[in-house]
């Protein structure tokens, strides 16, 4: 099997397997915010359609000025993205040769555009179902390592890792000389996070990644920022591209920073449907990982390979995201999106149904 | 002068002048077609919406695909990027720390990439007021390259190659294993233009750059291509982020393409444009560049420098390039672009009360 190395675009899933997509399904793959965009988005679309005859600010002067405000930090110290994905590639660019450590399983970005860039790749492996990040056990690899990729709260997990044992971790790779790159992504589906962007001016070797497109439900227009000391921005800024990031992207973003509303919503909602989930993965015997954000782990216990049940969903219309390209993961769990009530609901039906044949 | 390196913004042009932008004024500094988008896309405008909650196809499959049928060429040899300026720095990693020649006055983006990934820059200069490509005067410096940058029609010239000139050197540079990036990106702005796309698998070393963003005036949402041998393809395009084309700019170019009508009206209109304001250029006293194409140097042939007249045109709430950052030209014309017949004439109104001065 050559699976898409991602989630979404299930037609690419489908094709891989030899199936055809069936014409109505629920996509469980993609890890974005089931609320959808801010209403505010929508009101705004037409006035947008005007700005796309003119160059995006390269600059990104008014997002970087709201982001710095929200985040009290210098707006030398932001770098604006077309996505995480475009930072992740920027970041292994600026890695170009290094040695570099990635705590796996987490998104295959990382490995995959350290690869592109030369990079020589060490997995940390966290082992499930409870992933715990031990800085005793990394410890003897960060000596000779460059770099380290930390994603938190992780993905594909879910799981957050203590704040003292990232902090730890950073202190350490920084008497080590070693980067830490920390993907916090997901970091505003949980209530009370408490985020390492403070500790930017006081570690050099810190570089955060932050998605916009997840929590804002705008993968397809694309948005993401880094933040780090600033003349590690000026450094790693080097090797962008002129306008990367699209018009409707900025006004996007600067539009999204005026409501925090939205954010805690969408917390609410998030917690509770997990909430709701998870009561019903435990009655029925499968196992999930402990997640904390808007997507989770998840495997029958009953069942050693999680290939049979892969199959059933997908005949059902329930795509899951496949994990046998996560190293540690392999296959065994299944990655779920928490969606709509509607949707979750589907989903619960579809595993009872399940658990009633096996 | 600190002045930006790139047309467009202007904000922060006045800015690095240490003025403050007019309310009113005309930005002559972006060369988009004047026209504007397709109409198609308005009406589309308020579909695209629904698009933007998922993640775009990271393989392009529609859009190569329209491309591919449109070209005559294979899939496998198309890449589509977040604008020509994404391409221009996939295409400058690929060349990383090899030994480049970039026929000078051109984009600045070539050199910028270029530079960023370790190059050893050569210009290869052209001279004023015809900027002739010469093979004889280039031959010297190919044995020692591995890549040549040429843009055609060029930018900031306007200024057609001839096809027989262009192909001597991608043989020529075949023969001494060095890569032609043959940046294409206003083709499609000249008549009967004889594009080089068909020569991608005959020349291995060739590959082409294409930006939808000027013809269809969608600078805000980023489109281009590259063309070449598949090989070529597959080793630049491991480089490039994932998801890095947004759906809006997918959805657009796959609408585009639909729409040859819309080329040559714009292809008309600039051509007669163009005249008009040349034959006033000619009768006052002005130079411009032989552009066939829609934007044009100029200059004052009655001033040694240009510096006034673009303080002059500023002041009028008139817009130019300026052009003290390409090599060749160090500040010595002004670069326009062709817009709307009502701004045009502006243009000429001002330029009159220029010459009623000077």
């Amino acid at each position: 099997m050559n699976l898409p190395s991602h989630g979404s675009n299930p037609q690419h899933l489908f094709k891989s397997l030899g199936l055809s997509l069936p014409e109505k399904y629920i996509d469980f793959s993609a890890n974005i915010n089931p609320l959808g965009p801010p209403p505010a988005l929508k009101e705004k679309w037409n006035d947008f359609y005007q700005e796309i005859t003119v160059y995006p600010d390269p600059f990104a002067e008014k997002l970087r000025q709201r982001i710095a405000d929200r985040e009290q930090i210098s707006v030398d110290s932001i770098l604006i993205g077309n996505g995480g994905a475009e930072l992740i590639t920027l970041v292994a660019r600026f890695l170009s040769g290094k040695k570099v450590i990635v705590a796996e399983p987490s998104f295959s970005e990382y490995e995959k555009a350290c690869r592109a860039n030369d990079c020589e790749i060490q997995y940390h492996s966290l082992k499930g179902p409870h992933f715990e990040l031990r800085i005793d056990e990394l410890l003897p690899s960060l000596s000779s390592a460059d770099a380290l990729f930390l994603c938190n709260p992780n993905n594909p997990t879910g799981i957050q890792y203590p704040v003292s044992t990232v902090l730890s971790i950073i202190q350490e790779c920084e008497r080590q000389n070693c980067f830490v790159i920390l993907d916090e992504a997901f970091y505003d589906f949980l209530v009370n996070y408490e985020s390492f962007i403070p500790y930017i001016n006081k570690f050099s070797n810190l570089i955060i990644i932050r998605s916009m497109t997840k929590m804002f439900a705008i993968p397809g227009i694309r948005l993401g920022y880094l933040a780090a000391a600033s003349d590690l921005i000026a450094e790693i800024s080097k090797y962008q591209p002129h306008w990367s990031i699209n018009s409707i992207a900025l006004l996007a973003g600067e539009l999204f920073l005026q409501n925090e509303e939205f954010i805690k919503t969408t917390q609410v909602y998030i917690s509770e449907e997990r909430q709701r989930l998870f009561t019903f993965f435990k009655k029925h015997d499968f196992v999930m990982t402990s997640s904390q954000v808007n997507f989770y782990l998840l495997r029958d216990s009953n069942q050693k390979e999680q290939k049979n049940l892969f199959e059933f969903l997908l005949q059902k219309g329930i795509i899951p995201r496949h994990t046998y390209n996560f190293p540690g993961l392999e296959g065994n769990w299944l990655r779920f999106a928490i969606k709509s009530k509607e949707e979750n609901s589907k989903l619960m039906e579809v595993l009872l149904e399940w658990r009633q044949l096996h």
